[in-house]
C-alpha cells in the first residue's frame, strides 16, 4: 500500500488522497507498547528464537479464535499459515506455484502493487478481467477461461482497492464453481474484509480454504499496524503444511516470530479487538465526511459508491478526462489521489481515479476535496 | 537453520548437536526489552507504519557503522537493502535474478536448507563444486564453468556451514576474477562473519559489493536473535535500489520497518556490540570444550578443524561409514548430528557430520560426545 510516487510531504500542506496508508496519528502505539511490555514479562525466550515453520502455535490459536468471531463462522488454526504480511504471501504464492509466463486472472482495477508483484517479479502474464459495480463478472471470468488456463484468480472481494466494491454472495458462489470447473485457484486477498463500517460483508473465501481451492490473505496491516510486518494465509491444513515445508519458510523458523508474539497478547487479552471497533467508528465517520465534500465540491462531474468499508472511494469521471494529466494540476493545487491506470494492468481507466479517506483527519478531508473540487473547476 | 527433523525433546534427555540453533539461555531477552522499551519512549509511530522499501534510514547508518567496526572498513548505507532475515534475502534474490532451470554454483557441502530454497522452491539446477579445506577451490570452480554458466556462485566463505572453514583471502580474490570475466554473480552468505573467536577473518565478500559483483547476505540471526527476522544484503546502492523498487518489496514498506526500529536503539547504544563480545567469549570456550571432548571420545576415529567461529564442527569419518545409518544408532543412545548427505545438493557425503557447539552448555557438550563417543564404540 505504500508508494513512494504518490507520497508527500505533509509538512508542506499537501494532502494526498493517494496515500493508500493508515493515518500515522490513528497507529496503536500505546496499544502496542504495552502488549510488548507484557510479552517480555512473560520471561520466557522464545519470541527471539526460531519458531515453528508454519507460525507459533500459540499465536495461531488465538488469530483462530479471532478471525472466528470476526467472520462469524470457524476458522481451524490448522489452516493459517503466519507470513510477514499480504504482500510477502503473494509473493509466496507466486514462488511455490507459478513459473514465470504462467497465467493469473485479475480484476481490472486492481492492487497496483499486487500487478507489479506479478507483472514484474514474477514474470506472469495477468490477464484483466472486467468488474462491474459488484466486482468481477463471473460471465467475464467465464468468457476469459475460453482462451487462458490460468494457475489462480486475484481477487480483493471486500472493499476493494481501489474501487472500495464488495463481490456478492452469489458471485462468491459462481467462482467457486468456476474454479473448481476449470480447476484454477482462487487468491483472495481479505485484508479489508474486518473493516466493515456497520453491516458485514458477504461470508470471506477463508470459509472455502478447506478444500484448498480458495486461499484467503489476511494482515495486520490495516487493523493494525502495517510496519509489523504480520499476516497469514488461509488454506486446506494439507496446503497450509506444504507451505510451511517449503525451504524459505522453513529455514527462517516461520516468517515472524517475535511480532507475532506480541501480536498475540493483544488479541488474548482483547486489545486488537477493542483498537478495531475504535478504527471502525473513526473511519466511518472519515467516509462520510469524504463523501457529503464530494457530494459539495464535485457533484455530478463524477461518480461514485459511498464504501460500506475498506479505505478507498473510487471516483468514475467523462470518459474525455484524463486522471493523469490531472494530477498535475492537482499537485499545483497542494492535493493528491491516484489515478486510474496505476491500479490498471493494461494501462486503462484514465477517467477514474482512486481517493483513501483513511489517511487523512476530517478537516484535512475536507479541506483536500474543496481543494480537487477547485481543480476539477479549472478544467472546465 | 531450524529443522523440525532434527530437533529432539530436550526434556528426554536428548542432546541433540543437529540443531543449528543458538542456545535458548542465551539469548538477549534484557536487552530486547530494554531496547522495545526505549524505542516506544520516543513516542512516535514510525515504527509500527510502512517503511521505506530499502529499509528505515536511521536503522541503515547505526547498522553501516557496525558494520564497519565489524569488518574493520567501510560499509556505506546506501549498500544495504534490509531484508527479514537471509533465507528471505535468498529467496528475493532467486525471485528478481533467476527464473526455473537457472544453474547455481553451490559449495559441496553447504547450507540444506538453501539447497532446498533453489532446487525444491526455485527449481534451479544447484551445481555443486568441490570444496577442500579450506573452502572452495577456484580450480574446480573454473572447470566447472568450462560445463556450465551459473547465475550467481552461492558461497559461505567464512566459518562455513557445515564445514566450519574459512576461505583464504587470495582464493576470495580468485573467485572475484572468475565471477568478472565469466560474468556471474557471487552472493555471499556472510551470516557468520561477525562470529570470530579470536583472530578476525579475511576481507567480506561485503568489500566487493560496489561493483554490484558481489552480493553479501547478513543476518541477526546468529549474531542477535533468530526469531527477529532481520537480515540484510549489502550490494551496489543502485543494485540496492533496485531491489527495494521490486513490487513485492515495496508493497510491504520494506521488509521489516517494525523490529529494525527495535534493533537500532540496540546498535546505536552498543547493545548489540556489548552481547556479541559476550557470545564469542562463550562460544570459544564451548567450541574448546567440545574439541577437547572429541579428542578423547572420538580420537582418530574421525578428523576434523578446529573451528575459529561460526557454529560448526564438521567431522569427516572412515569412507565405509554411514552416517545416516549411525543416527538410528545415536538416538538410541540419547544424542543427535546431522548427517552429511543432508548438507550435500547431490545426496553425498555419507561419512561425514555436523555438530553444532552453540546450542548446549560446555557440560551438555561433554555428556553428549562422551554419547557420541559410545554409539562409535559400539559400530567397530
Amino acid at each position: 500500500m505504500y508508494d513512494r510516487s504518490t507520497q508527500v510531504d505533509r509538512s508542506a500542506d499537501s494532502i494526498n488522497f493517494g496515500i493508500g496508508q493508515p493515518d500515522f496519528a490513528l497507529l496503536p502505539h500505546a496499544l502496542m507498547r504495552r502488549v510488548a511490555a507484557e510479552r517480555f514479562a512473560e520471561g520466557d525466550t522464545e519470541l527471539l528464537n526460531y519458531g515453528f515453520p508454519q507460525g507459533d502455535g500459540r499465536f495461531r490459536w488465538a488469530l483462530a479464535d479471532f478471525l472466528s468471531r470476526g467472520y462469524c463462522g470457524p476458522v481451524p488454526p490448522q489452516q493459517l499459515m503466519i507470513t510477514a504480511g499480504a504482500s510477502q504471501a503473494l509473493n509466496l504464492l507466486c514462488t511455490l506455484l507459478t513459473r514465470p509466463g504462467d497465467t493469473v486472472f485479475v480484476e481490472e482495477p486492481s492492487y497496483f502493487l499486487a500487478l507489479r508483484i506479478f507483472q514484474e517479479d514474477h514474470r506472469l502474464n495477468a490477464v484483466p478481467v472486467p468488474t462491474d459495480e459488484h466486482g468481477l463478472e463471473p460471465a467475464a471470468v467465464k468468457e476469459a477461461l475460453t482462451r487462458h488456463n490460468p494457475t489462480f484468480l486475484y481477487t480483493i472481494p471486500t472493499y476493494q482497492n481501489p474501487t472500495g466494491r464488495t463481490l456478492p454472495h452469489s458471485r462468491r458462489q459462481e467462482l467457486l464453481a468456476l474454479a473448481e470447473k476449470h480447476d484454477f485457484l482462487i487468491v483472495a486477498d481479505e485484508v479489508y474484509h474486518l473493516l466493515d463500517f456497520g453491516t458485514p460483508p458477504p461470508a470471506p473465501f477463508a470459509f472455502a480454504a478447506d478444500s484448498g481451492r480458495a486461499l484467503s490473505l489476511g494482515s495486520f496491516s490495516k487493523i493494525l499496524a502495517p510496519g509489523l510486518r504480520l499476516g497469514w494465509v488461509q488454506t486446506s491444513a494439507q496446503r497450509a503444511r506444504q507451505f510451511a515445508a517449503s525451504g524459505l519458510v522453513d529455514s527462517g523458523g516461520g516468517l515472524n516470530q517475535f511480532t507475532s508474539n506480541l501480536v498475540r497478547v493483544a488479541l488474548e487479552g482483547g486489545g486488537q479487538r477493542d483498537y478495531l471497533d475504535g478504527l471502525r467508528r473513526e473511519y466511518r465517520q472519515r467516509v462520510q465526511a469524504m463523501d457529503a465534500a464530494l457530494h459539495k465540491h464535485i457533484g455530478d462531474r463524477a461518480t461514485w459508491t459511498l464504501p460500506r468499508g475498506g479505505f478507498f472511494f473510487w471516483l468514475t469521471c467523462a470518459e474525455s478526462l484524463d486522471t493523469t494529466a490531472l494530477l498535475a494540476a492537482a499537485a499545483s493545487a497542494n492535493v493528491g489521489f491516484l489515478p486510474g491506470p496505476r491500479c490498471s494492468s493494461v494501462n486503462g481507466l484514465s477517467h477514474c481515479l482512486r481517493l483513501c479517506f483513511a489517511h487523512y483527519a476530517i478537516p484535512e478531508i475536507e479541506e483536500g476535496i474543496r481543494r480537487l473540487g477547485q481543480v476539477f473547476d479549472s478544467i472546465q
